[in-house]
């Protein structure tokens, strides 16, 4: 179940700690120009490196193994991979016994039977996510010259972001937050009922990415507390255009033509330098372990890029469904 | 695209005010008792009627017209219907000229070029979410003894939801609300990565319920302002159980056995008595208009029993595409 | 399973002697005029009744209950049933114990634990194609003016098929036909590689038939004779007209724009009025039966109009993905 | 659309001369045995060098670049690639303005805008399913000790293959064959109806497989010419078991347990050393021309073992969707 899209699809494969991770983008159109290049400034935006992400230096070069020819997209299947770099797996030897609270060892140890590449996370690891922000990188040639941006609005329950990361540095444990996302002008009528409505699509993916726990659209769970005159939108003009935007940009599922804006929110990273306490399961005991490998004290700050591929994914998917089935609109 | 899942299939079709609405269930397993008295509880729980809630009762009884022999499931698709008894669809004669702000019917109109069925909401109709339910209590059958439960926790911005009913229906406005659903000890293992995970799939589910605008799992945005050290749930035995659940009952994206947890916002109904302001696009300008249809002062009483359907829709599909490739657990 | 298509989808369900059999078109574009006259030729085409054909008078009346709405389709599912008339099954109450040769009724019996409806074939009849060619007819209105035309060429392993059916009618026996499907001048490109090439669709579709057993497309089982130098078809002209047709109109999966054609071999019915043997499994010994209900001496007659559907069904899929992803052609 | 399966997910994707070709299969289940090796007997079938196939000697070493550890799966998607070697591709360069007779060149140049890649047919190269029989070999692995055979029953119209192939080689032409594959004794019940028949399913992988034009199972086209009394097998005992198997082992599109038995032909190689008219697009005028690039003589040789992997994957596929449904058999 790797593949996201109907029409334009996207297949994610690897193991944090296996040979190589990557990606394979179907459904994607002949003549598109593609470079490895255009992948480098994304790529780089969720890489690891800076003030409160892991020190781990990824390499990350993308390799094009097919789907280009020329500089260009060919029509056929275009499959990007990278080789993971030689790591030191040895730190995740005990994670059979004792499975890390907040991570996916306990999970994939019972559904895959003991077989799981449990080393770096294996393939629950946020590292799959590089191919995600690959695939991004083409539904966003697709999709131009619409704007897509995305950007972290809260740390550690703080706007002060900097100061946030500081503490949580200093203090050797981690912090959550808030990405909000908005995809200015997008064509009306994106999304379809009942079950590919643009919210489903968006968030089907966007649950896809590790940590993030919650997705609200416009003026989410605020709504709850607004009057129903309070939260309507009202259309001001014959494009659509409303002079508020609670809907988010969307109603009944479809893209109005306004402002797409939904907010993410992504948990602290499960990794903490603070000692925790979980069950061993060989001795059958509650034990004490504390992490020693890497890990980004705000795992918040690499998603802003992927939220921008998962909408821009998604969007690709939907243009393509209704322009299968409509033609090309006006 | 009106259809979801892997091998357990749900497809709705129908409109508000068409002939009749209805639900074709398909990869459901044979022999499974069934009756049209089967849904009659979960229906009930979904009428309206009740203070708050619209005051058109609809007979909304269930016609099986295949996949069924003798009381019990035959393996051939379930298709269950409902006649549409007749109404009054002259108020919606302005929707065209005049969309309604918070409705589809501006949406609508753009994307199937004028020609979508604008009465009641059409295709677009919270009374499509029917076949939801029904397809639902087939799930919890095939689910059984899972216990599903969900409930509205706040209405208006209140705890006190009797109280901002009653208070929404004498300012003539509506309200939104907040809905919580749990399922009691769900198996360990459901849910694929990388983009099926139970959160992909429960909320591309609830974000086909009408007015829904977000969602979120375990503590959910409230994680963005804790500790790694404080959010992740400790292990505290073999089978997996924790201590706190701040992951509300999901690693990785698939089901640690612990309660499964989230909560869905439900925006404000957006036919309200009070007067709004739209675009005319006949007259070309904006114009005052007052919803005259009936309407529910909280649409949110009625999803409980929907966001119940979309969980047990969702784990009965995981359930299936676990079961497929790794055969029946334990 | 009961679901066809990517972005065309055809859904069917029903049991030949339940309450009702009909089939969901989803993807299906806003704005195509369509009323229930509209499927009486084909729908007549497929009934039984004349020569060579079962007595059984079907009333076949389809009743659309959502999708259209004053006569043109709104974009949701349109959804078409027709009612089940009154009818003997007491005929059928020995299958579980004698199952028919060449009938489902054994592996329906052990696929479905004994649940699965045995009246008349249950979901497993030839009468399940009703909603195939309503789906047709709405495939082909779509494809307009593309001309879709198949015929039985061959029954009994006669080219004089009149004869044959009137030796097979005195002989109380049944025969098989063979159909020759042709479409003219398709558009050039539809169908995808690798998985869904022209071929593979029409054949995925074609085998759902019951009592299909073969395709051929082009030149087909004959091509393994002949040379390479023989069986190219030279291109001839900027149209890529070709001056033989051996490919049947394709190359590489993909329509080349030439005639398209294909022949599909129908077995003879299984019901035949000539005694037979079979294992009953009640009394654990051979045993003779005589099948007593009404059948077709060939039942290929009524697959031309069902072989067409199934064309144009594949090709509108096609020709959606293909628009989907390049958008609409010249 | 170059993944085939609902549960049993198999992507190509690559191009005869690009970079390198590969393979995914998704829902590839966990702790089965796989190494590198176990590619090898199955490729070497594959492969071209002998009496008849084209004398490019394919290194297709496999490298598995994900889903395996310590020689066990693990549950994620298995990604298998083989880097292509350094090729001539200059004879490629007049396809474009002479598209190749009997060859996808004039298609994809239509179909991808003179995009794609027509290098050695790029990813319509029969080259591309040398993943499909490394998805092959691992459904094998999970069918086992499911007999699934394979072989050329008629190369030329002839019985005396070794003969028609010398006479290819002498004449400089090329010529098409007879694949007979046969599965020994599968489970009763796989195929689901409507749209995922056995037959669907099989045959729609088959078609994937380039060259192949016709399709037909058990006794196939001949049924045409054969008595309902004469093509019915009975049933001869509790197992199912019938005396003949003129359904090929499939009856309602459902494995009924006997042998399942069909026939593909496959054209003669498109690329023969016979000169050959296409038409010019440059000049715009008739031409002759002669392939000067290597070639099989009978590429039908090299079908059998393409044509196991597809009934592998397609069965594998069935059996987990029944499975997913019903959970495990008996």
């Amino acid at each position: 179940m790797n593949t996201y899209g109907i029409v334009f699809r996207v297949s994610l494969f690897g193991e944090s700690h296996g040979h190589a991770i990557g990606v394979t983008i179907d459904g994607c159109p002949s003549g598109l120009s593609l470079k490895t290049g255009d992948f480098k400034s994304d790529l780089a935006r969720r890489k690891s490196g800076s003030k409160g992400t892991t020190p781990r230096l990824e390499g990350d070069l993308p390799e094009i193994i097919s789907g280009v020819k020329d500089g260009f997209t060919t029509g056929a299947p275009v499959t990007v991979i990278t080789r993971n770099a030689e790591m030191d797996s040895s730190v995740y030897n005990d994670v059979l016994a004792t499975p890390r609270p907040g991570h996916a060892d306990f999970v994939a140890k019972v559904k895959y039977s003991g077989f799981s590449d449990h080393r770096g996370g294996g393939h629950f690891s946020g590292r799959i996510t590089w191919g995600l922000v690959v695939a991004g990188v083409i539904a966003k040639k697709i999709l131009h010259p619409l704007r897509i941006g995305a950007n972290i609005i809260e740390a550690g329950g703080s706007k002060d972001i900097d100061s946030a990361i500081e503490a949580a540095l200093k203090s050797g444990d981690t912090i959550g937050g808030i990405i909000e996302c908005k995809v200015e002008n997008p064509p009306v009528g994106l999304g379809e009922p009942f079950f590919y409505s643009a919210e489903s699509a968006i968030s089907h993916l966007v649950f896809s990415i590790p940590a993030v726990k919650g997705i609200e659209f416009g003026s989410g769970f605020a709504s709850a507390g607004m009057k129903g005159s309070e939260h309507n939108d009202p259309i001001v003009d014959e494009t659509g255009k409303t002079s508020s935007n609670n809907a988010g940009g969307i109603n009944g599922g479809i893209t109005n033509g306004n402002e797409l804006v939904f907010r993410i929110v992504v948990k602290p990273t499960s990794s903490t330098g603070i000692e925790q306490k979980t069950f061993n399961f060989e001795k059958k005991e509650m034990t004490f372990f504390k992490v020693t490998g890497r890990h980004d004290a705000c795992i918040a700050l690499r998603i802003p890029v992927i939220a921008e591929a998962a909408v821009a994914i998604a969007l690709t998917d939907l243009l393509m469904i209704d322009r299968g089935i409509h033609g090309v609109r006006g």
